[in-house]
């Protein structure tokens, strides 16, 4: 061990140090398994890597802004930062969606990589650039369920007229197939699926949809989660807010989002058997949706993705640059899997 | 935003700032792919994040000390930080093995996820303690190849006889089916296929593999690595020099372990299939090993659990805490599954 004495740095350290900032950071998400305690670790984490110098007041879903309105509040500056889902953005910016979560594609892991290592954060900042916001994923989410639904589903046919609660790329594909891709608040699921108004719905995986309580009226819950095999939690920070950072204090950020994407899907993997174990032991029929019925999918995604890449040139860059990874990261993982 | 003065805290940051310290960091590996840029994103991240107060000066292999005799020379606090391979501590504590890897384990992040939530941290703490030690998983490597073999592998019956260079339980395992596992300096490896001293050798995963030029002299790439389906690279301190660290400064070197986990898995999973385009271009073949040969392995691998847990007890704590983990993990994932 070498000790050096570094006078100059204390007295930077002093100039630096003489203001601690602290920012709103505003979710768009409730205390929700996970989630919550993931926002809290990064937060913890912050303050602690900059020695207090950079406190996020963090902020339950509705405590400053509606979930669909932190962008727009955290682009003008009203709001300091975010954490979020980019896919609520996809109204404005098309392509946003692909950054919340890839219908059909790859793992959890392929999805990250492909951020840091595919150019996907680069096309991401390009994108949120005009809305003065600097994204980057901060909380990886594993696969969702497939949703639950009140009828069986056996063939591709038993979507058609189907009230299924989806939204974003997820129910374009399932419209498509000939559902109804309905938009509901969430306290009026359950109730919408005992009175028949509704017949399916998605929301997240096991450990959050116990919470809501879809087990007791519907019996049916599918899996793959096709349209969410992978998601990123965003984090967000107005881009004036964030070039006032120093470069050590951006690093404690990205590097808390780092810790946080490995804590977040490492928290929710091992805990989902149980509440497996509960719902099947409440009359649920968990299973995986028939071949047929996943390749129809497919199919119905690919004419999805078809049409948004004509339709918007960011979207094309993205879904093209996120499938060419995906492409050569499966390779190596199917030579490699064990199973 | 809101600005608030900390004069208390001006005054703490000048008293604890004014030294910076700089621990040697023994690396085991030499500037290999991967690793090589993994460390040093790692010893970048920790002076970003402490201001400079931390430093590690990185040792490629042999600076300082030979490869195997960094945990002692760590231990007695001879080198301040090591990074390295758990697996070769092995021979003082043999469940330290499995935290280099778990032959027939789940993939690289449920091995992580298990480390983070599932107790194996709390284990491999316990075991380095009484050697002074502090260690944590600081690169998270994705799956190896399973071999090169100079003749082609159909049945079980063709591992008897062959001399193959592999190392710990990977070389236990083949030894179970009359394989000779033999130890070799990696220089030596190449020459020795190509005089047939050796049959076969294990080393690391393609990009990694490709420098050693096996593709040469050995035809038959096998996959999968059923020996290291994943791995963990180590960083360990010693416990009196963690000891003397702040929180914040334990905080700086455990969140950059994280980043490093996640980078190191991402840089290395894109970037196979090009290798192995050209280890197929040069006539090799890159093939799956025949169920018959997996199968024959897998109850090999069983064998050897079962000996070294009656054997050692904490060996058997850690292989029956992964294994719980993992099937828990495995369920959620097969459901999961998009393929």
């Amino acid at each position: 061990m070498k000790t050096t004495y570094m006078l100059a740095t204390v007295a930077t350290l002093v100039a630096s140090s003489a203001t601690a900032e602290t920012f709103n950071l505003q979710s768009a998400f409730g205390g929700l398994p996970v989630l919550d305690p993931t926002a809290k670790r990064f937060v913890a984490n912050v303050s602690a890597l900059t020695g207090g110098e950079v406190e996020f007041k963090y902020l339950l879903a509705g405590e400053m802004s509606p979930p669909f309105e932190i962008f727009d509040n955290v682009s003008v500056g009203a709001i300091d930062a975010g954490w979020s889902f980019a896919a609520y953005a996809s109204g404005k910016e098309p392509a946003a969606a692909l950054f919340g979560s890839v219908p059909f594609g790859g793992d959890p892991l392929s999805y990250i990589s492909w951020l840091q290592h595919g150019g996907g954060l680069e096309l991401w900042r390009e994108i949120y650039a005009p809305y003065n916001l600097v994204p980057m994923a901060c909380g990886v989410i594993l696969s969702e369920a497939g949703g639950w639904y009140t009828k069986e589903i056996n063939t591709p046919e038993d979507l058609q007229g189907l009230n299924i609660r989806i939204g974003g790329l997820g129910g374009d594909i399932l419209a498509k197939l000939g559902a109804n891709a309905m938009s509901l608040p969430t306290g009026e699921i359950s109730t919408s699926l005992e009175t028949g108004r509704l017949d399916a719905t998605e929301l997240s995986f096991p450990l959050v949809d116990k919470l809501l309580g879809f087990d007791k009226v519907a019996k049916n819950y599918y899996f793959p989660g096709w349209h969410q095999p992978a998601g990123f939690i965003e984090f967000y920070m107005n881009k004036d807010k964030w070039d006032g950072l120093t470069d050590s204090q951006r690093t404690a950020i990205e590097v808390s989002c780092a810790d946080a994407n490995l804590y977040a899907l490492g928290s929710a993997a091992g805990a989902q058997s149980e509440v497996l174990e509960g719902f099947r032991a409440n009359g649920v029929n968990v299973a995986r949706l028939p071949d047929s019925v996943m390749d129809a999918l497919r199919a119905a995604a690919d004419e999805v993705y078809a049409e948004k890449s004509a339709e918007d040139e960011m979207f094309k860059r993205v879904i093209d640059s996120y499938r060419a990874y995906a492409a050569d990261y499966r390779e190596y993982q199917d030579l490699t899997d064990l199973n």
